[in-house]
């Protein structure tokens, strides 16, 4: 059983979205393993370019060429820092839609360490000690599942 | 603020993760656009080759390669059905570990939704008709800030 569709969307014909998925303008903005390891990176608290590209293992300019887009994606924001002696240097830190990210970037961890062989990760709730996981839920507070999600287009023509 | 590191991963210097990372796992195996596209129509019903080729979108070449991959990665499975007078063919039915990529996938259209311009998408809970959203919750059934989940690496060394 999959997602239910509704509306334009469950009589679409067989040709791609595009843009008029909001799936496929994200995925196009950060849709790319780099991307989405600097977006790890940022929700681990690191800032400065030095390290982004030391700890996502990409080449300098790859890493600058993305971080260009997280930018121009309203991911991430350059906030200048200064060290003493030295010049002014940018940082890069999450928007608040940057932040809005968490469920795909924890959805992603959650996955690969229930599904993939290697080392995993524990997700605590801090203060409570619960296991924190990426879910589906309503606002009226259930759970959802997949069978009982209805999605519609909505908006301009999909 | 962004999440907690704990243990070996709050003191790891600037190396990348690599295969230790779950994250990182799982975008080697669909981190990319038309992976992620594919399972998009996978959770919105789409089976068989000729529909997935053209609602993704990508040359016929690229999609086979991308389905490949996605059955190696345990996400999809290959079915043999048969049209009336046509030889057996496959289509790609989501796995038990490909179901659970929905909070991935939806975590996905809501950020587009909430943060790109273009047409938008309703995710409905049926039944009880409120909003659909990916979240983080833990097991306690909390709601969980970014600042209160806290990481660790467990398993194999991190």
């Amino acid at each position: 059983m999959t997602v239910q569709l509704a509306g334009r969307l469950a009589t679409r014909g067989d040709t791609p979205l595009g843009d008029r998925c909001p799936i496929d303008r994200t995925l196009k903005m950060i849709g790319n393993r780099t991307a989405l390891l600097l977006l790890r990176e940022a929700f681990y608290g690191a800032t400065r370019f030095d390290q982004l590209w030391k700890r996502v293992g990409a080449t300098e300019a790859v890493v600058a060429q993305r971080l260009r887009e997280l930018v121009a994606a309203g991911v991430l924001e350059k906030q200048p820092y200064r060290e003493p002696g030295q010049r002014t240097r940018s940082e890069y830190v999450l928007t608040s839609a940057g932040h809005d990210l968490m469920p795909v970037v924890l959805g992603l961890l959650q996955w690969g360490a229930g599904h993939t062989p290697g080392g995993g990760a524990a997700m605590t709730h801090d203060g409570c000690g619960a296991e924190v996981r990426a879910v589906v839920r309503c606002a009226a507070g259930h759970d959802v599942d997949e069978s009982d999600v209805v999605i519609a287009a909505s908006g301009a023509r999909a």
